[in-house]
């Protein structure tokens, strides 16, 4: 709902008279701050912000909403084959050459890929309909030469889209990818999505929109009804409320329109897309400790775990910026999170803890002080985040109509962004445009106006991510093979040669 | 809602007091039996039975609804690259023996990894997790040598399921062909599901049933808001009423239980199960004719049409069986779906009568008296049809819960059936298991009477489908080259031999 507020507060700050129904007792929607005196603060849901997410920026400085940045000072780890291998950057280093080759060439091609992909509508690429009928399985299986590079592969999809590369589209979420501006931008903590939290916690950001509109933000609302048969849209939600309106904007996932009834029904398009979204998989699970006992061993408490048996794949240091809390946030993702839902809150810990330890080298990382947990699949209002995914097929046949208009009803919500869709940048990008569609709709503003560039946030600058020669021209395996077939066909005829003109076999002019 | 009828049907004659509550202002669900002047009568929604839905023909016959034979007496038509060829049997043949040997085995290794899948828990098949990560096209891709079977087998999967191969998880197509009783069963008019019709209509049968419950069934009630949290299960629906009941049971296709709001939430699995499994995508299209003009001419009216730009994909005769009202049924499938949505009725008449009049070489198609359709797509309380799919990756992670009770509610709807799941016979098994479900949570009944199997109906009796000598045995495509090449090596080295022989170059002893 960081979509929907902010849709309402744009309206508001337009003369409009905007109401906000909110299905839940809370503001936020998928970020969600808790407080209490264990944590002082947690984010349960959506938390990081980083460069080029201007939008949300924005709105931070306007409430005096400070960020600061997640501790990456120390080494990352990188937890492969039972082992862990400390390492500084974006990505862990690969040693093997084959698999660095590999390794290296798969990026490259993802983001070689994003660049034929057109961000406000991926279903006009060129190759649309052939990469969306492949699964992102599909597209690894074809690009990548070693297993190693696969697992890695498997692993960034998990963490970025929290489903499975089997699930997904591959022209979905080579999209997904490159509307965050690339590899290298939505994986990274330092000048990537994951560099800095907001102190206080990413629920002020609503917090604060709804304590400015006030009166006008309904909670336990939930919608279950919009009727856009007469002169004015008449909505009614299940605590027996009626509302009408000129224009709704529904800023929910794709999905949540299911839980609305609509007269007249919704376009078959539209009522088919909203079975075909599914949300992903993830409990987002905090690990508190008496000390920061991994910065001392020189850890800055990344991990990135290849595991099966590991519930956890990625980490980061959820410490406050004050050193205060220890804690370390992790992820249970995807196939894992399925696989854990059934399992006790105590259970989890354990189990995430063992890991911790495991490749942190520590036997403190099995006493936490206290543990945070959501499980982001039982939300009925979400359900399931971060956000949804297209499994094959579904993009280049329903895409269209993601946020067209029906009638009077506006769509926004992050799903239907163009930049950072899936994060509250999404989100905020995504409520403005649907308000300002609705200032269009009334005359208000010219069409030109609906969408809006936003200049860059001076304290969180962007910085380009360079490629060195070596990254852009090393050829793949495959390359190279051919590279290395070609030269040992030349050496072997070369020293052929040699031969029969040493044997005297060749004329000696 | 054939489906919460035989529920409430069983519930009611075992002495309790159901109700039904049913959202739309006619019973029937996915079937709908219009009756009009130029019609008598039609059925816009499931029609088709046949040999083994015992269940269904049981239901039939209490309320004496007769069934009839669909026409299959003259030739069926099978048009491919521009050419009709008219043929009998369930499927077209194939003249090139390259082409016939692949078809033949990918048909055979359908039904033979069918048999590994149990129809009541695919989830436990041997290979069910590889099988659920693929596709069926790219299950198609690797059983497949020529683009010609490869072509066939997507309109199998189209006529089936209303989705693209690339769409559905392998392992879901399989098991689902495989509890229809295998691919001849599915796709075969004769001896299989398409066998019959009922005279006056399917509609009759949900008719019949809500006629013997009576006031018991309320119309125009959808359910929104279903309460279980206090000693009694609270149902509220949009036309402001409120139900109590000790036991629910939710009939409607998995994702249609995003329409209500559950208080608790459900379970975590369930609530990203029905946001996993969309419907189907088709318009079911009835041509009407002056004249049964395709009989004349020897065709019986079914059509296999492989052609891009063809709307339809498979036709029936759907004449009265006295031979009034010539008609002609076809449906536009999955893709092909999505694309004619946006059409006018009269538009996608016109292309569809082009398509007749090409297939069956015959100017008359071009003039129809009467066109009746539906667009399944546009139903808000189906959300498509026929039934649900599973793309890739969702059967083995969320099956288990499918038909799994949460509290006091019970699960019916065809998608969970395990006997014609996603037709109607699948809708009765299902409502009645959960009826007895109920029976048995209140003590009525034993636990292992739950599960019934049906005994056969004489009139409607299942012929086994007999496969010869040589399509049990004829190698793959694969197999066959492998076997040339081994001969084609014997042969040259026998040859070899004897030029060796005769040169004098091996020892004549």
């Amino acid at each position: 709902m960081v979509g929907g507020l902010s849709a309402a507060k744009l309206l508001k700050s337009s003369g409009l008279n905007p109401v906000v129904l909110e299905a839940r007792d809370r503001v936020g929607g998928r970020t969600f701050t808790v407080r209490n005196k264990e944590t002082k603060w947690v984010d349960l849901g959506g938390a990081y912000v980083g460069p080029t997410q201007n939008r949300l920026l924005r709105l931070a400085k306007e409430y005096g909403i400070q960020t600061y940045k997640v501790n990456e000072k120390e080494n990352l780890v990188h937890y492969a084959n039972g082992k862990s291998y400390p390492f500084k950057g974006s990505f862990p280093p690969m040693w093997n050459p084959i698999v660095l080759m590999d390794f290296n060439n798969l990026f490259r091609t993802m983001d070689e890929m994003g660049k034929e992909i057109p961000k406000e509508a991926p279903w006009k690429a060129p190759h649309a309909e052939e990469w969306d009928k492949m699964t992102m399985q599909q597209l690894f299986e074809k690009v990548c030469w070693t297993s190693t590079v696969r697992r890695f592969a498997t692993l960034f999809v998990n963490v970025n889209v929290t489903s499975e590369p089997h699930e997904v589209s591959a022209l979905w979420f080579l999209w997904y990818v490159k509307q965050c501006g690339g590899t290298m931008r939505i994986f990274s903590t330092t000048n990537g999505g994951q560099e800095r939290k907001f102190a206080g916690g990413s629920g002020q950001i609503s917090e604060c929109m709804a304590k400015e509109l006030g009166e006008r933000v309904k909670l336990e609302s939930p919608v279950y009804r919009i009727d856009q048969t007469g002169d004015v849209v008449v909505v009614e939600t299940v605590n027996k409320q009626t509302y009408t309106a000129r224009y709704v904007i529904v800023a929910t996932p794709p999905a949540m329109n299911l839980k609305m009834h609509f007269s007249p029904e919704l376009p078959p398009l539209r009522n088919q897309l909203i079975n075909r979204v599914p949300m992903g998989s993830v409990i987002k699970c905090m690990v508190y400790y008496k000390e920061n006992f991994w910065r001392k061993k020189g850890y800055c408490g990344s991990m990135v775990i290849e595991e099966e048996g590991a519930p956890i794949g990625l980490t980061l240091d959820d410490t406050k910026p004050d050193g205060s809390v220890p804690a370390i946030m992790g992820f249970i993702l995807a196939r894992k999170c399925r696989k854990l839902c059934d399992l006790s809150k105590e259970e989890r810990l354990r189990k995430i803890c063992e890991i911790y330890s495991k490749v942190l080298g520590s036997e403190e990382a099995l006493h936490p002080v206290h543990y945070e947990e959501k499980n982001w699949c039982e939300e009925e209002y979400s359900g399931g985040c971060y956000t949804a995914y297209f499994p094959p097929g579904i993009l280049t046949q329903f895409g269209r109509v993601l946020r067209e208009p029906v009638g009077r009803l506006y769509f926004a919500g992050t799903e239907t962004a163009t930049e950072w869709s899936g994060y509250m940048e999404g989100a905020v990008q995504a409520g403005e445009r649907a308000a300002r569609e609705v200032l269009c709709a009334m005359g208000k503003i010219h069409q030109s106006q609906i969408w809006q560039s936003e200049p860059e946030c001076k304290e969180v600058p962007a910085l380009p991510f360079v490629t060195t020669f070596w990254e852009r021209n090393t050829p793949s395996v495959g390359g190279f093979l051919k590279l290395v077939g070609v030269s040992t066909f030349l050496s072997a005829a070369a020293a052929a040669g040699l031969v029969a003109y040493k044997k005297g076999l060749l004329p000696q002019s």
